[in-house]
């Protein structure tokens, strides 16, 4: 059993996707950003970087989507998502899923969290970084596109816990400024997913 | 047999460490900034991302440290460095060494590489960015001392790959303007690192 703390349009989709597709017994509690609810001390308690997903197991409570997705496909060995009986597989799937977190994501989160890494105040540079959003954004899709997604899913023929992931950032890439027509394939591959019954679940339970 | 693509003074020492550490038969090619070296026709045949560290394995390249880690404890199953046989531990591990690839290294990224998300001539944004990082940079370790670091090592009593990617990070941490004063726990993880043979060996020979 487990429950998966998220909130709407973020990195939490992944997760959800994957719970959905493995036929986990799962729950979901949504945490509404406009209030600055991951900020309250009720879901500090869950997750103390005041972040989504959070995801509640048995065993405790685990946070940062490549370790989720991984402990889920971990649980469901039968799924086989993350191919973790050939180490190599696995370390690729890892590679791939860390620079979603730590590039692509990062380079998207610019566009609307420069408070992070300026003062909040400083108007200037919050556009500044805004600016370079399409830029940024736009190249790792690149890199993704060029060196990484071999097709019809990330990593060839099998269907890994890397899909739902790029599925779910590139949800953003026209709003981030990104040019669809500069990578056709993470744009099929998002269609593709689109198609899937787990991830219409998914997105139409965030949704409802 | 492997072969890391290493920089002095970057997040490759981790891997380094790992390696010496498991007893691996392993080289290492020294990649030289200053000369944008990573930026090399050579290199890019290595990593197209154009960033260190690479691991070169007898099945193909590996990118990003958390991926290298795990998959070099899984290589040296005997070393039990990523606790692998019990999946919510090594969960748990995942989690923090994500953590450290997507937040902690990220914030400190802003003091010398604000040119990813700004424009480079934009001195006034470079310049904001490089006075966060204090905070932004001394908020995540804060976060460690508080929610992650157990003691004496980063899971507990079991020493694992977060601790040598804890301690390469934490290598930087007076440069990044962080008061050592506010996180007593992270700068004795630091020290007992320091202390260690293969720690030793892996700086002396990065230094070299």
């Amino acid at each position: 059993m487990f429950t998966l703390y998220y909130a709407a349009h973020t990195c939490s989709l992944a997760t959800h996707i994957v719970l959905e597709e493995v036929g986990a017994d799962y729950s979901t509690v949504r945490i509404d950003f406009g209030s600055a609810q991951q900020r309250s001390p009720e879901y500090l308690k869950v997750n103390p970087k005041a972040r989504v997903p959070a995801l509640v197991t048995d065993r405790g409570i685990l946070t940062e989507t490549p370790a989720m997705l991984a402990f889920v496909a971990q649980s469901f060995p039968a799924s086989d998502l993350a191919l973790m009986g050939d180490p190599f597989a696995f370390a690729q799937i890892q590679s791939f899923n860390s620079y979603l977190c730590s590039h692509l994501h990062i380079a998207h989160a610019h566009r609307m969290r420069g408070y992070r890494w300026v003062d909040a105040d400083d108007a200037h540079s919050i556009a500044a970084m805004q600016r370079k959003v399409p830029e940024a954004v736009g190249g790792a899709f690149e890199l993704v596109e060029r060196e990484m997604l071999r097709g019809p899913w990330v990593m060839g023929e099998r269907y890994t816990i890397c899909d739902p992931y790029l599925f779910t950032l590139a949800q953003w890439l026209e709003a981030d400024g990104v040019d669809p027509g500069r990578i056709p394939k993470v744009v099929d591959h998002r269609r593709r997913m689109s198609e899937r019954p787990g991830v219409r679940k998914a997105i139409a339970q965030e949704l409802a």
